[in-house]
């Protein structure tokens, strides 16, 4: 088989070597200057091309797949401000270590800083967001070029999903022509045969990636084990993303006693697991940690391991500052993600990992004695159990109450992707655990809200699962254009639109009393009706003003085909008024 | 009066300072930790602000004000990816030299990598797209940081708007409390009776800034001076940008018979000079050229000025490179904006400056025998005077006559904003130049169509002049939430929306030989329509599909108040195939 010329070769080399690296998916935003690649990859039957329009929602498509896949996605760009648009999705990716890999067409060196059309410096554009950038060589059909570019790609999806996994840039000169016009003698049939061979000769990837997991020592292991073998009071804290294995948390939990305090976006607060007499995962101390005393030594936990990023809930995290515990960070990159610096130790190792060994060798040293062990587990459990009561017999129809009745309606299995500011913190306090496989996904990275809508479409692109979305109607107007994807990726979801006009957030906020400015510069109302969105891009629009349309509505999408937006019309001061109501009543009933 | 805390005294500097150094309008979009900022422009009399909730958007819609008015419009944004999704218009802004001025609100330093929410490393964010940049000291009641922090403002907007301007980044963090909470003893009045002593006794900003303009001495004017008296076949090429003074280019191509070749975002294809009869501006030549042979020493310039960015039109671009004419690039700021690597000299000069002194200086040294000078120019004016008959001819319904109807159309003055790929492309072969007070801008530094409609209504809030957009469907997709801005700003469009379901410009590129991939990947037909977007906007929408239609609903949109979208449905292929068909009909006639 021929090949027109150098840059058809070099596309095809590069969606060659990405798919042996086990890529299944490509996103791809027009453009000209990336047409090599674009033609490559639309030609490829291993991977499923996406093509978006606006590279901002294209960045969040690909992020919010590889979150639900732990598959990079390949991002496909033209040259100019067009990358500048990935920058969100690549710091949102950076912090939440989603692997990411940023494949950006530039003109030629030789072009560069002339004025040329769509020319920019696109050099490390992300800075230090980026776990790797390299300018790659520009396409030539040479072989120790073409060995350089497959060691490239498969050393760029290793990184991309290496033990800090994250995003890779790399920028991709092309010199014209882009389209595979022919260009004779440009690539040799015979240096193709010769190619081949040498390829053909190799199983798989260009260089196949065997990538470890930070490990610790026998002696380091022994002492952490007794550590936990002597807490009396144990806490397992697993913030978003937490990356644990469920049966291995099981494991841990029943031989330590020790419970857990599973953020919503942990990937531990749903599934068996929680159905498990011999382990406490528990989702309310949001609410019921403010009945504890974190400075009286029986309230407080004597030894905390923290695993993930830093949980969402504001009370734990100051419940734990102030509790004055031995408090360990286990991080699989020796990252540091607490930022009250109260913890004392910080533990790079894969918390999988350690937690199996901390589980054989509990257990095999456990002497019987663990009255103090069952008396704090006992008392946690009882909080558990009686926050949640309170929160069922409470009626109220407020934002609340639209993330419980979310999360206890899924049907088994599902993704859930919550938005940040005010879903994400209502799904912390009002998503009770469920044993159900609930796949709960945000972006707790950098905590953005822009781009939300295309990240959930994205973990929907990258499962059978049935797709839930809880946004806010400032999330929802900010990526409104990720919503062309339901058609193009052939995505369906259910949205369910939060809409209380403007930032709900600012309420809880001092900013509150001071209006003006308030309402016209944080709450920012819009006015915005929303049905006009569902129209442009052809879905289902159901508007809810109670608990039951809504139940009815949500019932309807997660049985119907195609995309259905739920808006929730709420008034933002009444749910407000609400959270704090209610959160009076559970001090003063467990206080 | 008190000043309740530090960040509060910060926030009033920051606003007061920016004021005196003559900003008059900022763009603020909503979030928390920029509160000191957001509460200090919102209660400032002297600066209108406009609350943004896109921040792509609101930076775009901050460049098409400063673009307009040369004035750089503060942007406020909270930490986090908030400040990522200004990263586009950062770049346009550093291509076309667009003074901008970000202020993006960071975290304290002591929670820099520390997984605290919504921090992200700020620090340089931009690259090397920002002139400067500066991490402001945390704010503090002292004196020397005061003076510092009200100096680094004024030289803020000195740089933005200097000879090389464009966005200058200052990150801003805050400790809590972020609103005017009362924080006792935090800002004595004693300090605060001495500060405004010491302010009170300066008159304006804190520092007066003087900006210079890049001038030749008197050795290096002669010379040049005596290159164009020397010159028979002199052309200016204007590019986009130039930032010239339509009477100083009067006065020197009086003085000297030179031909201006006006890009259509030049500045100079529009206004009182083109009637001028010793003054020939000309807009054809991207179809023209083609009847000259720049090989032919009678038919090519023998010396061409250059000013501004690179010019739109290809066939210019090329006519240039092939001419082997001595070739001076005129650049304030030094930059070489030429692609073709055919440039014989860079002067480091501002160009109006320059020009008004060749002027004056051929003028005085004409010897009266300018017979080659006007035979050059004659025959350029023929091509010219030709070329739009041949045009005004044509009663094709097409893309290309969409331009010319808007156009001609214009009301005088009127704000012209087109976008990239086809609508600046048809605006500089139909756009036939005008005596009217059209100021014709676009976003030709990075070339994007990400931020067009934004831009545009930004430039319309910097003006009077009644403003009209000319956008494609992709163009206006990509940013519809800036449609936001007519409500939020107050500012009145008409957007004539050329749409041809997907990216006509690839239809004039090699790929389209090649389908698949040409349709699904480079065209990309989105099939949208557009009506649901006006609706949600609450602005007018008319579509139509002939030119009397267009015409009627473009006059009765200039006429009306409020923002009216004026549909133009277009089949790009055959607007492609008449362009084709109209440049041979234009080639056969005048080659």
């Amino acid at each position: 088989m021929s090949v027109p010329n150098r840059n058809t070769l070099w596309g095809r080399v590069v969606v060659d070597e990405l798919a042996k690296a086990g890529v299944d998916t490509a996103v791809l935003a027009p453009g000209s200057r990336s047409t090599p690649l674009t033609v490559a990859f639309a030609a490829h039957d291993g991977v499923e091309t996406v093509s978006q329009l606006d590279e901002r929602s294209a960045a969040f498509f690909a992020l919010g797949r590889a979150k639900r896949t732990g598959s990079p996605v390949p991002l496909v760009s033209t040259s100019g401000t067009a990358l500048a648009n990935f920058h969100p999705a690549v710091v949102e990716a950076n912090q939440a270590r989603v692997p990411m890999l940023l494949l950006t067409a530039d003109r030629p060196r030789v072009l560069q800083d002339s004025g040329a059309n769509q020319t920019i410096d696109q050099e490390k554009l992300y800075g230090d967001a980026a776990r790797a950038y390299r300018t790659l060589p520009e396409p030539a059909p040479d072989g120790r070029t073409l060995r350089s570019l497959r060691t490239a790609l498969s050393r760029a999806v290793g990184t991309a999903t290496g033990t800090h996994s994250g995003p890779v840039h790399l920028n991709v000169p092309f010199e014209k022509p882009l389209e595979p016009t022919p260009v004779p003698g440009d690539v040799t049939d015979a240096f193709l045969d010769a190619e081949r061979e040498v390829v053909e000769g190799r199983d798989g990837p260009w260089v196949a990636m065997t990538q470890g997991r930070t490990t610790l020592g026998e002696g380091q292991r022994e002492r952490l084990a007794a550590a936990v073998a002597d807490a009396e009071r144990g806490l397992l804290v697993a913030g978003p993303d937490s990356g644990l294995d469920a049966d291995t948390l099981q494991e841990f939990t029943r031989a330590s006693g020790v419970p857990v305090l599973a953020d919503p976006l942990s990937g531990v607060r749903f599934g068996d697991h929680v159905a498990d007499d011999g382990t406490l995962v528990c989702g309310g101390y949001d609410s019921w940690l403010g009945a504890l005393d974190p400075e009286n030594p029986d309230e407080a936990p004597d030894l905390v391991l923290r695993v993930g990023a830093s949980p969402t809930s504001k009370p734990l995290r100051h419940y734990l500052r102030d509790a004055g515990a031995r408090q360990v960070v286990v991080d699989p990159a020796g990252g540091w993600r607490e930022a009250t610096f109260t913890a004392t130790d910080l533990v790079a190792a894969d918390p999988t990992r350690l937690l199996a060994d901390l589980a054989a060798r509990v257990e095999a040293g456990s002497d019987g004695d663990d009255d103090g062990v069952t008396d704090w587990r006992d008392r946690l459990a009882s909080l558990e159990r009686e926050y949640w009561s309170l929160v069922a017999e409470d009626d109220a129809w407020f934002e609340g109450a639209v993330l419980r009745e979310t999360v206890a309606n899924l049907p088994d299995p599902a993704t859930l992707f919550v938005s940040n500011s005010m879903p994400v913190r209502d799904l912390d306090r009002f998503g009770e655990p469920r044993s159900a496989v609930v796949t709960a996904l945000g972006n707790r990275g950098a905590s953005g809200i822009d781009g939300i809508t295309s990240s959930a479409l994205g973990a929907g692109h990258g499962t059978d699962d049935p797709l839930v979305l809880v946004t806010g109607d400032l999330a929802f107007y900010h990526d409104s254009n990720g919503l062309l994807a339901c058609a193009r990726a052939g995505v369906d979801a259910t949205v369910v639109l939060v809409n209380n006009d403007g930032g709900g957030i600012f309420r809880v906020l001092p900013i509150e009393s001071f209006d003006p400015p308030f309402t016209d510069y944080f709450r920012t109302p819009h006015g915005l009706e929303f049905a006009p969105v569902a129209d442009l891009y052809g879905l289902e629009f159901v508007s809810t003003d109670s608990r039951e349309a809504f139940r009815d509505a949500y019932r309807a999408s997660l049985d119907a085909p195609g995309t259905q937006v739920v808006e929730v019309r709420m008034d933002g001061e009444a749910s407000h008024r609400h959270r704090e109501a209610l959160n009076e009543r559970v001090q003063e009933t467990l206080g």
